[in-house]
This record gives structure tokens, sequence and C-alpha cells, in this order.
């Protein structure tokens, strides 16, 4: 991983800022070139995709997750599939990722399935919804638990076929000038936080600010905002955020663990010989172990440069102010399952795992963490 | 999955029991086929391999992911690659896998690295120790914090290359008939645990037996020994250890994570093409996130079961007994870094990435269970 400054890292994240004309592409052209009669060989039909992403170019584990993803698909493949990443922007703007790869503008996307809630509110279940399950549930529910089979039906009716693609684990809460000692300390005030997490934020009477990754250091230098959420330390650190915030919350009640995710052209998908489905599938599930342990590894490192270098304040939300943050996710999840029937099965299935997953983490991942762990 | 029956279970775990005579056989033949002049062509030489395991044919989720694993390796290489799996027995005892995969009489095996702790003692923090990381946490130390290159080191030595292949999951505490609630209700106890655990339970007055896994309930039954620990709730149910013990224990302060491995013979393996290098590393960590949530999803149903069903009596390891044991380890490692360099090397690695993973993981996955999850 190359070390990016924050001045490059800042120019890099203005997630949603830049943006190229949309332009139609024929894409996915096959050179054909030989086929033996043996049954065991392996056509030699090259194939070559290009894949949109909502990250800026070689975004620290997220972008760079997909160049790992494209390098391992191409070497499995002996060449045969080879994907060319797009950093949101270059070829359409971050946001415009999911219409790409259905028109068929492009042949796969990379992003977190809660940025189509607008088109497709049941997604966000599939990426993240404030006091959900973690990254070892939401993935032993969408693996084995039914969720991908529920995945499939719902971006199937966009002509996309969906695929885990990495987890960020527990995010943080967020950089704050303020304490936050109740939930009238929220009453107010104006945070960087964006889906779902802004609308529970709006319930407890603050302002959800919706703001690009590069306009949030300066935001909040210049009050435009008071507050703000990112990712963990990692990522946080680059920011500089420590530099213009005094309290750095945990934990991130709003993001417990976000899927990423791939989207397929369903036609492209399905046109591919069984055996680059299978390499596809398989790099995507390398990825999203290697993208949890990467996040893990950098976490670690970098919230001890915040406490000892940067000398940092950690804070935690008081539970009385978790507990009225829950009832207020509670009502908006209501109100996305009343409205939308989808949502509402999605949801039943999503809520029956994460209860029987809750009692069993109680006897092994809570108990581990607060009495085995130092 | 097939159900199977408690009988057919049993029938299944005899762990260590049979032993076929170990056979060197000419492995890894080589049916060259065809080979292309195009740059692009993957070369149709054909490789059949050998999978030698520890664990009985198809045991739930253990032995059903190497077949699962070999599927993939099959499906991704068009053929190219064929793995044939064996039971453990089928071919070679269970636990000499590894010298059958040195000595290249199998090509692959799959196991457990603890299970090698005999011959080299720095395997087991590659797989669990009392004690130690869960399985995010030594995921990310083997896949993103130094990890794998001292494993690759430590098994370079023995002739073979290690891949991670799954992991359990913080496991249970096992199954008693009296009550744990304070250490000295561990002085004489005869239980079936097995490696380092068995050592801390010794240093505690207790007795460790060693049973295989067919031999554990009736063990249980006629007194031979008076507790025992297994896995977690999804292969405990079908033991049937509900019927003759009262308590189930928690947590698994013995096993709190542990890693399976595949190793591979070296040679053979540098000898692959680089496609099927890819092919079988990326396969790996496909399963290594499978058998997470396979056993997440199964053990959230089954303890479900043991609870209403079966109406198990749970219980809690005090606090008290969890420090103590925890003392133990601390002297039961002390005694392999002492006596040996290799360890005490992995284990400055394993213990300083612990740490800090411990300190992030107060802000994030410890407030996850202590106050998001209900």
């Amino acid at each position: 991983m190359k070390p990016l400054s924050r001045k490059n890292f800042i120019k890099g994240v203005a997630l949603g800022t830049i943006s190229l004309p949309f332009v139609i592409r024929s894409c996915g052209a096959d050179n054909f070139a030989q086929q033996s009669s043996s049954p065991n060989v392996i056509t030699n039909k090259k194939y070559q995709w290009k894949m949109v992403t909502t990250w800026p170019p070689n975004f620290p584990v997220l972008g760079e997750g997909c160049n790992l993803f494209a390098e391992w698909v191409k070497e499995m493949s002996g060449g045969r599939l080879e994907i060319k990443v797009y950093g949101g922007g270059e070829l359409v703007p971050p946001l415009q990722a999911f219409d790409a790869v259905r028109s068929g503008a492009a042949d796969i996307g990379s992003g977190a399935a809660y940025y189509w809630a607008g088109k497709a509110p049941a997604s966000q279940f599939f990426a993240s919804v404030p006091f959900g399950m973690n990254a070892q549930q939401l993935n032993a529910w969408i693996i084995s638990g039914g969720g991908i089979e529920l995945w499939k039906e719902l971006y199937g009716q966009y002509n996309l076929v969906p695929m885990l693609g990495g987890n960020t684990g527990v995010q943080m809460g967020g950089w704050f000038n303020k304490e936050i000692n109740s939930i009238a300390d929220l009453k107010g005030l104006k945070m960087r936080i964006p889906g779902l997490g802004g609308k529970v934020l709006e319930k407890a009477g603050g302002s959800p600010v919706l703001l690009a990754g590069g306009e949030i250091y300066t935001g909040l230098e210049r009050g435009i905002i008071d507050a703000t959420e990112w990712i963990g330390p990692y990522h946080d650190h680059k920011m500089g955020f420590y530099q213009i915030a005094k309290y750095y919350y945990s934990p991130g009640w709003h993001e417990t663990g976000t899927a990423l995710e791939f989207f397929m052209n369903k036609e492209r998908y399905e046109k591919l010989p069984k055996d680059l489905q299978a390499i596809l599938q398989t790099a995507a599930m390398r990825l999203n172990i290697w993208m949890l342990s990467e996040f893990e590894a950098k976490n670690t490192i970098y919230l001890a440069k915040l406490i000892n270098e940067e000398k940092v304040d950690i804070r935690f939300y008081p539970e009385e102010v978790l507990t009225q943050l829950r009832e207020f996710t509670e009502q908006s999840i209501s109100d996305i399952t009343s409205a939308d029937p989808f949502s509402k099965k999605v949801y039943e299935s999503y809520d029956k795992f994460r209860k029987q997953a809750g009692d069993w983490s109680k006897l092994t991942e809570k108990a581990f963490y607060n009495n085995i762990q130092i």
C-alpha cells in the first residue's frame, strides 16, 4: 500500500464531486481466439470488462481492494478475464455506477448496497442499517442464512447479480467538538452523516448534512458542520480530523459492519463460461475476508497513533443516548418496511437471524470480549 | 447438507481410531494433453491431487468444506486441477496427514495447525491457543499482520506451504455434570480436552483425557470421563451430549476461534502454473469465510434447539475461574516459548497484534456486543 499525504488523500475523496460525462460504450468486447476440441480444454475466448466504482481511484482499502480483485481474476483466468477498474467519476459519477452496470455501459460495479436505497429500499439491509448486525453476523446471514437468495431476487429486478465484496467492520461514531452527554446534545447539531443514520439523527432533532469526502475537513473547520462521521482510525487519521475536532466517539451505532458489494450486469455474467463465473464469485469472497482483515490490522495501528501521538480524546456514547437512537432507528426501519413489501420480507429474514445470532453471541463473541480478551 | 443420525454421525467421528496402512503412492500424475501456441491460451496439462484430511469423511462443516474446496478448484480450473478428498483414515490415519503431504504421499492436507505441535511447537499459534484471539483478529493477524509470512517460514522447514482454510469461531466451554463455581471444582476432574487446553486443566489439578470423537459419548455415560468439550451447538447436538450431561458451559476459553488450514507439498505447489496456484489460494480464502458463516448460522439454530427442545442448562464459567485459567495459560505458553526460539518469535508477533486489536475492539466489537446488539 502506497502511503498518501493528507493533501493527496483528500484530493482523492471528492466522492460525488467529480463528474465526467456519462458515456455509453460497447463493453465486454470478446476477442475470440481459439477453441480446442479436447473436452478438458478451456475456451480461449477473452473477455475485457469495465468496473465502475463508487470510490476515488486507488482509495485505501476499498479502491485498493477492487484493484486486487481484478488482479486475482486475471491471474486465475490466465488473462482470459481482464477487468479495468475505474475510480468514481472516471467513467461515470460514483452514484451512477448502479445504472451504468444495469444498462451495460459497464460490466461490473463496486459499491455499498445502501447507496441504491432510493431505487430499491431493501438494498440497505445488505450493506448496513443503524444498530444492525456486525461483519461476522451479516456475512453469516448473507452466505448461510438465506440473505444472498433475497439479494439476488432484489437485484435481479434491476438486471444485476450481487456478490459480497468486503466489510469495514464496526465503524467509529464520529468527531465532535462538544461532549454528547444526553440526547438533547444532538438537538440542532449539524452533522455530516449520510443515509439512514442521518434520518435517525433528524428524529433526534439534529440536522444531517450531506458533504462529499473532500469537503468534510473544511466544512468542519469553517463551522458548516459541527460534527462528522467517516470510517475508522486509519481513514480518519489520513483525513486529519484530529486537528480540528476534540472528541472521537465510539461506537459507530450507524454503521456496525458495512458490507461492500459487487454487482454485475446479469446478461454479461450469465454469458460467461462457468469457470469464469466461479472465478468471480471466489475472488469476491477472498476480497471479503481480505478487506475486513486489512481494516482490522490498519485500524489497530492507527488507533494507537491517534491516541499516543495525536492525544485524541476518546469518548463513548452514553447508554441512554444509544437507547434513544435505537428507538428512532426502529421507527425509521418501520417507515421503510411499511412502505415497501420487499423491504418487509428482507427485514423479517434479517431480524430473525439477528436475534438468534445475538443469543449465540452472548455465549461466545460477547463473552470473549468481556471475559477472555484483556 | 445431508442430515446425519446420531448413530451415523458418531460412526463418522472416530478420529484416530481408523488406521489404514500408510501407503506410499505416486501422486499428482500429470496427463499432458495439449498446449496451444497462443500467448493467451492456458496450458491444458491436467493435475490430479490427493487431499488427506484429519476429519471423518464428509464431517459436517469441516469435511464438507474440504469437498466444497475441491469442487471450487475443479470448477475454476475447468477441470485442470482435480482434488480427491480422503477422510481421515481412508488413505492415512488423521494425524499422519502432515507427514503424508511432506513426503509427497499426498499433495495437500486439511487440518488444524495445533495438531502438529509435537513436531513444530509454534504451529499452535496459527490454530488456537487458550485465551487467544478470536476469528476476526486471528484472520487479521495472519492475512494482514505478518502471520502468514511466519507460518510459511515455519512450514517451509517441513517442505510444506500453509494456507488458512476456515475458522470455527468461539467454541463452547464443554459439558459437565456438576457446577463449576471455583477453580477447586476442576481438581480431580477427568475431562476430554486435548492440546494446550488439557495442559492448562492439568495445572488446575484436573486430568485431561484423550478420547477420539466416537468414544466421548460412551466415555461420559460410563464415567470414564466426568466432562467433555467438543465444538459448539451444531456438532454437540448431533453428538447427543445433552442426553447425558447436565450443564453446558460458556465460553470456550480453550478455543476462542480455531483456524483450520490447508498445507500443500511445497514442490508440487511450486510446480503448478501460476493460475492454478492463485486458484488454490483464492478457494482457500473463500472456504475461510464460508466456514465461519456456516458455523455461525448453524450454531444459532442449534443453540435454540438445545435450549427450547432439550432444555439444556447453560452456565458461564465464573470470572474468578477464568482469571486463574488465564494465569495457567500464560505459564503454559511461557513453557513453550522459553524452550523453542521460533515459538518465541511467533508469539511476540501474535501477542503484539492481539494487544493492539484488543484496544481497538473496546471501541468497536466489544461495544457492539455490549451496547448495540440487544
